[in-house]
């Protein structure tokens, strides 16, 4: 089981990339491709640097996708979301990011990825992408989910 | 009433199973089969081992189901969930796991199972998955609330 | 207006029931009928007692309707809902009966109960059931409703 | 710019009327009325007397609208809110004649009114009524809402 | 990258206009128009002040849209805002301005604002505009967006 | 017990005082005389009228006392409060006068009265006044609870 | 261990009392004799009669108390708790007789009961009665107990 | 009543400051100063500019003061904090001004002042003061609300 | 730095115990000693079970120390109370039990530990107890904070 | 005012320090010497690295002063705390570090730091340090702070 991990596994001693490096991700076949179900990771402890001033950025991402053949291992995505520690990069660059790095390595079903930052001048910024199969049903699937985005913003107050 | 209960009943003594163990489960006649309606359960004392580390690992699991004309008896639920406690398997298969035996033991118009677990590494993992009676207007159904799953991600700050 | 209640009146003194009894139910006419519109009874102060061990169980109810041509007086709902008291009653059939009483005293367009119970062995029980109208819209419209019934829900820690 | 309300500005010294009085709403063109969009009022305090025993009742009322030509000036408004004050209403009757009261002052494309009203004997009532243009692509608008209507009962304890 | 901003950058000095100025919002290009993707800008310290009264109004505007070709640069938003803060405005124009002046500058695929503003005399207003490209789909993903549009008002209590 | 009452009690009908009126207020004979305790009564409800504006004043009245021989009825406090309806009193003096109704009517060992009102122009008032038996150990009592007073004011954001 | 129960132990078939009844109280010997410690019961599920209306109350009893011999044994509170479900009394003479019952019991050096009930009429009562070992230093414990009780009452808005 | 009052009063048309002017505030005899008590003021609509960059800065304001001879009128205390919005002022200065002027013009035996602003670059500034009565017991006052000040700080995530 | 541990470091493989063992516990030298500080270590996913009914319990437990000498090493502590999760023991021995081994492995300055359990039978109990260095000061702020413990129990109502 | 500061203005341009750098750190004179007053910095953006995984470590610092002379720059504050970003320090150095650190450069009156950092292996760590001027009262005043510290731990449940 899980078996076909190629450097890392749980328990063991790691190596924390130093600048942007997708090719950490690893996966994992999925042992349930008979159903459709959500896998969700709730990642508070992002931090990236902002390009023009290199001062950090942090954000919370919400990152959920329907498995189809793979699944991204845990351990992976953390080393896969630190490697953006000091790397410079837009808000809304960084989420389509995550978002093609993921789809490249799982090709899922569905996957979307929500980032949510913490203010700079008196405004935070929330980008959101999804992604569905394209010529299948899930592109729908994800045309729909956009339409039913975030009617209720959370209460934001900068404290 | 609940009279076709084998092992146990709500008031008497309990021996607690030392491993996974779905035979504990029992249900009994839905009194209402004429009707569809929900039946949810609150699980916030769920524990498991990782099966890499063995490490502990905790859940709340939200358990929601459209009995046909069987129910799950709420103590053996409890039972069952808690012959988890020694055992090592990963969140997604957990998941999975308890979905499959109870579709098993009850063969419900639909059911669902979202677990919430505790963060390792700063990443928390959050799997969903439901199901529908096959050939019936349930399958579509379960798909239907697929689409619409966690849109609005609760708030995770891992404190 | 109201004047067709028969055994209380808002203001009056009130005997209580000593045990479940629904012809304690009183009703009056919707002077709305040319709207649908809802009504919802929030009833924190709901007891019964377990009908195995006689222990003293706790739930809110939440009671939504459209009244068709009668709607439920709420001194006599609060009377009803006080007779299960010392009534022995399992969580889902509590949930199942307000809903028939309250079908057969007011014969509503749409009408759904939901009993959210505190815990007992570490889990707590949500049964929620609906009602629309046979053989009118209102059929369909509880279906859809049974649909989107409870995607989010509420966090649960047993404190 | 709202030149043509007749008796009050946001600045002037007002008179608060005595007892229920729909005069006083007034109303001004709506600028854009190429777009729809809503507009809602919070008002958390609103009070009348029960009509039977004279006890103050307190409730929030949401109030939305979609305007069409006209909309309510908001310190109108607040004086005909307050014109419930002295007045003897049930909840449900409250929630129905302002909407009848707004519609016939603005003629809206769509408008709803959400009571939630503090306990009475240990059970509050929350009555909620919306309106659509007769004939016209917004009643079936109405008709939705109404069928997506409190899907999820806020949290209630009476404290 | 984004070396076609005129006026600013992220790290320069700022001049803040000392009244309304939408000339001061400046653009760049959507580097993933393959994709549809959701931005929310959380600005809670929008204030302008009352066109009769000159009293100052206060806000959290919630700013989300669906590029098409151009994006908002966060810091000329910024200066935007901060350009109300010596206008006298009445809050819904204040909004449906607001999305003017973006639709405008960016003549995105979907584009919503929401500004929720403190009570004045008890009441608080909220309004919310959206907008969708005519002639697209896009059109009917706002009318929809404005179907779903609050159908749980926050509670609010005025403190 | 509690038969010294003279004009209501909890199961009779009402009269609602029309004005002001503090001898509503009935008292009881404390059972627990021996021992020094707390009661408190929490009163959302409660309303005035602004002296200068005639304009409605809202607040929760938070009281608490210790008694001595007396204790204040419930019922006629709800009366007593009541009768500030179409009073106008500004909101430090409401405060002041219902703690000296009380202090004459019961003779306390100790009370306090709080009062949270609503915001008028963006600032709502909160005024707090207690009192100790003169001449004794409780007028110390008094002065160390204001000296610990409110160290940590709740978060007002006036929505 | 706990072998000094006599009716009843945690895992046994238990019978509700019918009426109050102190003497289904049961105590253990403290294991912890040599150190002051507290042990706090959180006791949500407490409902009792109103004397003259016979109308249900609810409150949520804390309990906190630091042992010198005795403590008591939590399924025997339960019950004693249970006993009040049927009985007659006002809120300060059930936190009273709590803590009487409790102090003839245990002999504790220190014991505090707090009960929270809903709202009658639009106002909810909290009484709060402590207890220090007579003739020793925890005496003026509780006394200090007292002067720093409840500083800060819980924000209520009967919802 | 109030009749002091010189240039304003709570219903007449107002003049808003276009600079820092401390003149505009007023006062008014306390007409219970046989006692000592609180009065607060929540005050979450405060804006000023930075003397640096000119940027707006916001806060919420909490004042609170026990009056001797004199009160502040709260619609003068409005016009005064309003007359920040356009000078330019560190966090910190802001406090101690407010206090200074409140100092000056009322004499009070106790006030303090506890701004809490939104953050700038990830850290936001929270400056308190307090004054008591030289020369009374209203200095140790002072000191031991210093001491006890803040002790459980509000948890701040900028969002 | 920290190489006094013996068996285990942060970043290596772990060996979980079965079965309650202090031994598990490693400390290392405090390189603070001239500085009286606290470190509070916060562990929600505490598990033991109960010796009675061999039913699983939960509690989270706050633990805060001063310390002397040594301080605990944070991954040793997670065994340390991993090794719980097997052992039957009452809730206020866990409790104590914990604060014995802690005082025997530190000798810290001051101790103190607090359990909050999930409710069996409605019920929830949460023991505390603290420590200070006999003979020392730490005795008497040991009992300083047993007088101020807890006089704002948190809102529990088992959901 | 503020032109004692060497390397940075709060509108400049700035250089990100790429190591732990106490020397970014500038004070500048504090204005009101003549009063104690209190200066809080909420700074939840802080991270470091873990010096045995590398792992990143993420908190909010709680940062309270009353100042002497000297009053710490923000943004240079800012810059200090950015410079822990890369740096292997352990949690209760971190903030032992950073109050060395200030009350080098400052010399304050008083001044405490407080770190709560996010879990590894589900538990969390929250030092708090403090200090109080030499040979001076401030020393009581620290002493006496540390007895009343976080009586009240914030819950904790890791998501
Ligand atoms: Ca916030
Ligand atoms: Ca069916
Ligand atoms: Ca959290
Ligand atoms: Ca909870
Ligand atoms: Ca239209
Ligand atoms: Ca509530
Ligand atoms: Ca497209
Ligand atoms: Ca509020
Ligand atoms: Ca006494
Ligand atoms: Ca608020
Ligand atoms: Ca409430
Ligand atoms: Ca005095
Ligand atoms: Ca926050
Ligand atoms: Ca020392
Ligand atoms: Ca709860
Ligand atoms: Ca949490």
């Amino acid at each position: 089981m899980r078996d076909d991990l190629q450097n890392l596994g749980l328990g063991g001693k790691t190596t924390y990339p130093v600048e942007y490096d997708p090719t950490v991700l690893e996966s994992f076949e999925n042992r349930h491709q008979h159903r459709d179900y959500f896998v969700k990771f709730n990642c508070p402890e992002f931090t990236s640097l902002c390009p023009i001033t290199n001062q950090p950025d942090f954000a919370t991402i919400y990152l959920q996708y329907i498995p189809d053949k793979r699944m991204v291992e845990s351990k992976s995505l953390k080393l896969y979301l630190f490697s953006f520690r000091n790397s410079g990069e837009f808000h809304e660059d960084c989420v389509n990011r995550i978002l093609d790095d993921l789809v490249a390595l799982l090709e899922p079903r569905y996957l979307e990825v929500w980032g949510k930052f913490t203010p700079r001048g008196g405004i935070s910024i929330d980008p959101y992408a999804n992604y569905g199969q394209p010529d299948t049903a899930w592109q729908d699937f994800a045309a729909q989910r956009l339409l039913m985005h975030d009617l209720y913003p959370e209460k934001i107050d900068n404290r």
